[in-house]
């Protein structure tokens, strides 16, 4: 399909600047962004006369900006949306959330995560980087609904962990390369949950691809603390002297790393992947943003799965970023818009190893989104991007393209969902497992 | 205007039943709500034969719930959103907003209050407590568009303080009774910006009227620290002591009350309004929510004016009040769902003295919304509150009805207003004023 979109202020976030003009999208692919006027050039370079449109949108002075990047999701977790709230963590997650996914399979994984993509469409989420239980059901989902997905195993003690890595180094070979809306990396799910020859076993893995490793890392103040009861040191520490991150990698979450853990992050060039809502429904704490920031570590954000947000958000994440930070700093200009703008998009897609979706250019993959600016909270323009995230809600969502298909506009999904029969089936799953 | 809605799920928030059925409305009030099936009996407690519906609305199994009360906001301050964010607070309020606040015109104010409305209505509230600076505009906007506002005046030594008493007075004779959307009472800035002689002032005013009193209190450190310095007591004790809550009323933010302010507010049940949104980006700090709560004490919830928070959105505020309290206490099950709608609802409804629009029941005002169950992130419908609290977003408002007109429905305002009229207002008063 070929788009045309035309009378559109654009946002591209290779710098703040903001530009009237057009987006042309070709298949998967951005083959121009500028404004409009010179167009018998871009003709020229592409080798046509012209280009037959199968729709011009009207942009009508909307933003165009790249699709915002989920770097930390459980997708499958939708079933447990306000099952379990309001409990302390350990009880969340021991007598609550650990029996009912002991009884989920991956059938009920598959609708489970067709439920959460309709939700990261609404609120203009082009790529999520997902950690769950059926990979194979994930990556059908996904391509089934269009969804860009990184996979990443979450590799613990608590199952048969032979088997575990054996699939996570079969899942990596099949998945990079299968569909282009899917990739795969090694992970594993926290230190709480591994044993030290387990982790040995995930750096083996690393090395022998050259890969790098994602894991949940000191959410929470006790694993911290646990981890140095332990191992006499932190998880982070831990981790990089097994060589777990000599390709690289990351951390979800992040609240808890002292100033020996971020220099192993500035230094191996690791992510952290922020996800304030999480941390603060379940009161884990408010990482310390300004000081990655200052380290030029690159910070993403994700929502973490719907059990723990509950939502799968990133307009109320990217407010968060900034205001709990601005809370933790005692200062009103801690971690301005722009950072978190950037974090939700351009950090994103390199904490994901997407880097041909970080921004809208020639040549990139056309994950992209319109966002309303004729809605009462982004009036007057004083400025878009602060609009976005002090003001921004998915009520600003117009539409959500991924790959170059467009998922959501104008409040609808894509003719080719039934969304009907998506609730019903969480729904019936939920009834199956109480 | 009379609307039968049916095949509703219905949250009247006299508790937190679901109950399945019907609400009726006739005029500004609602006649009826059940389940549909004793409509004889209705008919005869309304002497009626029966009843010509303007409308009958299938609610296909969405929610209707009373609207969300806003207690604490200054709507003229749409002018503002994004203007000047990430600054310290004390630049942020001297060196950008205050120069422009000094430019604004009544005319002014209607126009930048009517854009408000508009946001308000997208966030399901259907009142506003607002204290901003010519009440006469403020009221004509209110009506004009069809919004319920308590207006609470913002007296301070910054302006002519006789002249702001004595306007004061009059507003509070004439609003109380001209209009039936409209209320208005007594308040004043905040302490540091009256002298002790001004507020003896306020107290008289209060006690000729027997009238509660509403301001700005302990938002922040500095604040309550300089009071203590000035008059060798908090902010809370003072405005106690020279009798300024002898007939109840409350105070706007409320970030630091100690155990002393507490037990003032819980003697004198005067009403905490708390304002996360604009307490997180302002960097000012976390109320004490939960200390509240044990102590009996009603609290209500505000989004503050859009200049420091920035968007006028119950959502966001719920989500915030639930989660700081959380990171406050360290505890996930601090402040839960339950707590923070009634505080959305009811327990605005009792801060803003409009005893008459708290739940849906008999006789009750008809300012009621319809939340759209049958998006994403409502699904699956494990609990209804939860989801409303912890996943909800303006997203989800499918019908805002204030005082029996619905004023947005299926994300269309009414054909009343000039949605694009408002908007070109806007922006054209802060070039003016740039």
């Amino acid at each position: 399909m070929n788009y045309r979109f035309y009378n559109a202020r654009i946002l591209t976030m290779e710098n703040a600047d903001i530009i009237s003009g057009e987006v042309w999208v070709q298949n998967e692919r951005i083959i121009y962004v500028g404004d409009g006027c010179d167009t018998d050039a871009v003709y020229d370079r592409l080798h046509l006369k012209s280009i037959v449109w199968d729709r011009e949108i009207d942009c009508e002075g909307n933003l165009l900006m790249p699709g915002f990047k989920d770097a930390h999701t459980h997708s499958g977790m939708t079933l447990l949306r306000s099952y379990a709230d309001d409990l302390p963590l350990q009880d969340w997650l021991t007598k609550q959330i650990f029996p009912i996914e002991a009884r989920m399979d991956g059938e009920m994984i598959y609708h489970l995560t067709k439920l959460a993509i309709l939700e990261y469409l609404t609120s203009g989420i082009t790529a999520i980087f997902d950690m769950y239980l059926t990979p194979d059901t994930i990556a059908k989902a996904c391509v089934d609904m269009g969804m860009r997905c990184v996979q990443v195993s979450g590799m613990s003690g608590q199952s048969d962990f032979d088997e575990s890595l054996q699939r996570t180094e079969q899942c990596y070979l099949k998945y990079n390369g299968d569909d282009p809306l899917l990739s795969y990396y090694i992970g594993f799910h926290a230190e709480y949950t591994c044993s030290k020859e387990l982790l040995k076993s995930v750096a083996a893995l690393a090395h022998k691809y050259k890969a790098p490793v994602y894991t949940h890392l000191a959410e929470t103040k006790s694993e911290v603390e646990g981890c140095i009861e332990r191992h006499g040191m932190t998880p982070a520490k831990l981790f990089d002297s097994l060589g777990i991150f000599d390709y690289g990698g990351g951390g979800y979450h992040c609240v808890y790393l002292n100033d020996e853990d971020m220099e192993i992050f500035r230094r191996r060039n690791l992510s952290v992947v922020t996800n304030p809502g999480s941390n603060t429904k379940l009161a884990s704490g408010i990482a310390p943003i300004s000081d990655y920031l200052t380290r030029g570590i690159n910070v993403a954000i994700g929502t973490d799965g719907p059990a723990s947000n509950n939502c799968l958000d990133m307009f109320r994440e990217m407010f968060l970023v900034t205001g709990l930070a601005k809370l933790r700093e005692e200062d009103a200009s801690a971690v301005d818009a722009w950072e978190v703008l950037k974090m939700a998009t351009v950090n994103g897609s390199k904490a994901m190893n997407l880097p041909d979706t970080d921004v809208l250019a020639e040549g990139k993959l056309a994950d992209m989104i319109m966002i309303d600016l004729y809605q009462p909270n982004m009036q007057p323009i004083n400025n878009i991007p602060k609009n976005i995230v002090y003001s921004g809600s998915k009520q600003n969502v117009k539409m959500t393209m991924i790959h170059g298909s467009i998922l959501y506009e104008n409040g609808r999904f894509a003719d080719r969902y039934d969304v009907g029969e998506i609730y019903r089936k969480a729904n019936e799953i939920i009834d199956s497992l109480r």
